[in-house]
């Protein structure tokens, strides 16, 4: 499929194929990786410790590829290591591009008029310096501000997820606050009705416009769902957060292949199980990643199936 | 005064000596750049094109070194770059940070639990990869998630700008929202009090929670004042978006040497004067750039004194 298609239909199709919606959270923490990868100070600032990562994650793509529709790095991970960090983000995106897995970089960008075109042309358009798939955004600002990302979205078969409901404790803060009569979080699904609608894919009926929506609030997100009939959800908090596979698929809505409209994101429980902590050389790692794997995937795909 | 000195203390301690509260925003618009710095094909992604923005950027500070207490670079014109950009940010920061001009990085980050911890580590804890001053934030997520960031602020004495009413057109859509019974940005303002508290400086009693609102919303602006008696403004606005210097300064108030409480940012109307575009070369460009700062520093030090 050209890679300027709509992102939904491309996701959509491609979990169709797969069976499942789990997407692999990319967030290298440095404390977490294994001895036998680890080199040097381990010191964020210091450069053996970007080639740690860039290592460390490159295996991590090698375990997953074929296996998922798509990953989704976090970039602060990368930011905290300086501009190595991104050299390494980069060339992992384009390495994961490469064995057929879409990218999804969690940023959570969010800037006015010109600074968000230059946020959208670092990542989105189909001339970005470091180009993914999909891209996760802060409405604070206004909707005016969502607008660079919609048109390259639009023009280049991108997607944009807009954090609606986050699943962290403080997230009712601002979230949950009564507006007119209803939440804050309801308000934002309101607004991005029209960018909803006009992102819709041609095969699927997706849209480009997804939500993050935590499977920690199962309301909230039943909530939006009313709201955004057709929004992709990603849906954080699956796994080491503690929500169960059948609590992240809440929003989802029978499909040809089971029950679709979104993605479910593992990270720690993935990238860190237990069992990979102790394993001592390559091949028990590999073992034990596959084995985390095997069990999100095997979750999901019955849960996709009910 | 050693860098991890209160970050208000040693911001309004500089203004003072300087008489004036200018900040100069770093926004590298490649289409403004001048002929003369240009070389290649000036597409973000060109390595080219982060040189020419290195060399531009760094001419800038040649200009404003020993005149301004510090300068604000929008992140989002690096990341335009990929990787190298980043790297050219690194290099600008360091280079800023040795001439003695302080740097308030405009990333307007947010997120949960260790990746607010990842961002804090990237760029304001002691070993921080890319250290700078002081960073803009964006609140949506939460007030827990501003937590690692202010933790980091007291322990490496560095600064949190928090986003709570935003220059741009849009940024009523939920800013502005009645929220039982006072605008969201009200009770964003509200958010904050205990942090302002805990973020003031021994010598000055500024606090290191400042927060951004625009100059374009003066009533807004004195509305969050009243709640947020020493939180320094970052105020965008003036110059190219339209504000007066007195429009910009609105709450600020009497100090030892004139009015005080913020930093004023202007960004176009110093990289890019009219004068300097049709500069043909190096001479007269750094005239016309002298001259754009001389005009910004004389209209808010007349400002200050009234």
């Amino acid at each position: 499929m050209p890679s300027n298609t709509n992102f939904a239909d491309r996701l959509i199709e491609r979990t169709r194929a797969l069976g499942h919606p789990l997407c692999v959270g990319l967030d290298p923490h440095l404390a977490a990786i294994p001895e036998f990868f680890r080199r040097g100070s381990m010191a964020p600032g210091d450069e053996r410790t970007a080639a740690v990562v860039e290592e460390f994650l490159g295996a991590i793509l090698d375990r997953v590829a074929g296996r998922v529709a798509i990953v989704k790095p976090q970039i602060a991970f990368f930011e905290q290591l300086g501009w190595r960090g991104m050299r390494v983000l980069d060339g992992l995106c384009r390495r994961a591009r490469e064995s057929n897995l879409m990218v999804l970089l969690d940023a959570k960008r969010g800037d006015i008029g010109s600074t968000a075109e230059g946020y959208a042309n670092a990542y989105l358009t189909s001339d970005a310096a470091m180009p993914v798939d999909a891209i996760t955004l802060n409405p604070y600002l206004g909707f005016d501000t969502l607008e660079p990302f919609a048109r390259a979205a639009r023009e280049a078969g991108r997607g944009i997820f807009v954090l609606v409901k986050t699943s962290n404790p403080g997230s009712g803060d601002l979230q949950d606050r009564d507006v007119e009569g209803e939440p804050l979080f309801g308000r934002v699904a309101k607004g991005l009705v029209e960018m909803e609608e006009d992102l819709r894919g041609p095969k699927t009926g997706w849209s480009s416009l997804g939500v993050v929506c935590g499977a920690t609030w199962p309301e909230q997100a039943h909530r939006v769902r009313q709201t955004l009939g057709k929004a992709l959800f990603l849906v954080p908090g699956y796994g080491a957060q503690g929500a169960t596979a059948n609590d992240a698929l809440q929003t989802f809505v029978p499909g040809p292949k089971g029950r679709e409209g979104g993605i479910v994101n593992s990270s720690r429980a993935i990238l860190f199980p237990e069992s990979a902590r102790t394993a001592g050389a390559v091949k028990a790692w590999e073992a034990a990643i596959d084995e985390a794997l095997d069990r999100a995937i095997d979750e999901l795909t019955t849960a996709t199936q009910i």
